[in-house]
Formats: structure tokens, sequence, C-alpha cells
């Protein structure tokens, strides 16, 4: 339980990646995190790209994001909705301005690019954005976990254990 | 790493309960186990009830347990097919009859049932199928994991968690 106390925000919107957003939130709270669920509605239940439901804890404008201490972002196509919110633009740059750990993996680094947080960054992602995190200004990696200082990134759905395992590690201190 | 060299059977038939079949297989492998995923045929892709494939490496009778350290039972409805095969029940009762570790969650514990292992054990499942396992003579509790001997057993979803770190204490040693 290395990490009671610590909140957590896991961001969703529909057509999530259902195991990239599942296995990291039933992960952590299996090591004393909360995780809250966090989209566009409370109370709504969203479901993945095949079919794993997720109801949400509250809506965007419901948390402060200072109030926690790290933050999620799934894949699937998830992300290329989350990326128009501005409070979640807003949470990514809280969250990076603080120092604060943000875990992406998948398609997930399209939010921060869209948050402009990632110029001069090293990321890794699915093959398939890499491209736009190379012209967002990153340094694109190959593995399987890439840390750049509070910026833990994650390749696709088998890489999820080791994932999982450096972002407590980091939250852990 | 603590399941370096550990050798695990993840059974698994249509219709499994999604995150019960993923979430030990993932875990497992980032403690170092390999996780074979075995069913009816081999090479086919499996869907999940809610719709996450899976692909088996092998298929029952390609197997021989004596050469694994554990199996897993997924729930889902998955085990209402999976307790109509000899080799499936040969596979439980060798695991038993040899003392390894078998683990079942939400309504795996038919496939023990009809595997003859249940009487006098205590176990818990999905409320679902309580009755079912009283009337195998097992002593039910609610609780999110319970282990008799060796094996351990959860109810549902939100306890993959713990059902994991005990599964994997044991496993260790």
């Amino acid at each position: 339980m290395q990490l009671q106390g610590k909140k957590i925000i896991q961001l969703v919107h529909n057509d999530f990646e259902d195991l990239e957003l599942w296995y990291p939130a039933l992960y952590l709270r299996g090591e004393g995190a909360t995780v809250d669920i966090i989209g566009e509605k409370r109370g709504k239940v969203y479901e993945g790209k095949h079919g794993v439901p997720v109801k949400t804890d509250y809506e965007f404008s419901d948390i402060d994001p200072s109030d926690y201490d790290a933050i999620l972002v799934p894949g699937g196509w998830a992300p290329a909705k989350l990326r128009r919110f501005e409070e979640v633009k807003n949470m990514l740059r809280h969250m990076d301005e603080s120092g604060k750990l943000i875990g992406i993996i998948c398609h997930a680094g399209w939010v921060p690019i869209s948050a402009g947080i990632i110029n001069g960054r090293e990321v890794t992602s699915t093959h398939a954005i890499k491209d736009d995190l190379i012209n967002a200004g990153a340094q694109w990696k190959d593995e399987a976990v890439v840390v750049d200082n509070n910026l833990v990134s994650s390749r696709r759905p088998p890489d999820l254990p080791f994932y999982m395992k450096t972002f407590t590690e980091k939250l852990a201190g």
C-alpha cells in the first residue's frame, strides 16, 4: 500500500482503450490510492472501444486539480475527444507546472500535445502518433516506459504492468 | 519480479469477464511469470463478454499441466463453457492433488465444482453462484479474497488488485 493518501485523476471519454483505463485504475487502488474517474459529464457511463463500461465520479468543472497528486490519460479514441476541452488542457498544464506526475499511454499523447507541454520532452506512444509527438517537439523513443521528470509514457496494453510499476515508484517518491 | 520462472495456465472461452482475464494475465507477467492462454482451439481469438479479445497460445490437449505452477479461471460466462471439458476438469484435479495454486474469481467457481474439488473448502464468488458452491459442499464467505490452502478465490472485478497481490504472494512462496 505504497500510495495511501494519494489522489489521482483518471480522465475518460467515449472509446477509451478498455485495459489502458482499467488496469491503471485497479492497480493504483490496490496500492491504496484514490482514483477518481473524471469526464465531460458526472455520473455518466462511458464505454471503452471494446465495450467495457466505467462510470464517472465527477465532471471536469467539479474538481480542482490542485487537490490531486497525479493525472492519467488512457489511450484509444478518448484522447481525440479529451484534447478539445479547455478544462482538460488546464489540468495537464497545472500538473506539469506543479511537477506532479502525468501518465500517458498509446494515443494519450495527443492530449499533452494540445496542452502545449510536449516540446523538448522524451516520450513514447503507439507508433500511430509518433509523428504528431515529434512535430510537437518531443524526442520519441521506442521503449516500454519512458520517464522524463514528471512525465511517464508507455506504448500499448502489453506495457501496462511496467508502466504502472514505474508510475507507482515515482508517485510513492 | 517475484515470479521469474513460474508458468501459469490462464483458461479462456467465449464471453470471459474481460478484466478478470486480462488484469491477472498482465499483472503476473509484470512479476516475471509466463502466462499461457489456453482454450478449446489453439491460435483462436476469443472475445470477452464486453468484447476485449485474447488469442490462445495452446489448446487444452497441447499442454501437460505438470509443466505449470498454477492455474487461473476467469469469470463471465466462460466458466459455464469450460466446465464441460474433461481436459479442463483433469487440469484442475491435477493442480489440486499436487497442491499447486488455483485461482478462481466471480463465476469461475463453476469449474472446480464440476471438477469435484470444492467439498469442504472455504471460498468466495459472485453472489450469483453462492448457492451452487454451498450445494457442492463449500463454506462460502463474503470477503474480497479467500485463501484455503492452494485455492484462492475472489468475488468480482473491484477485488482484482487484492486477488492478484494474494495470489502472487502465495505463488512466490
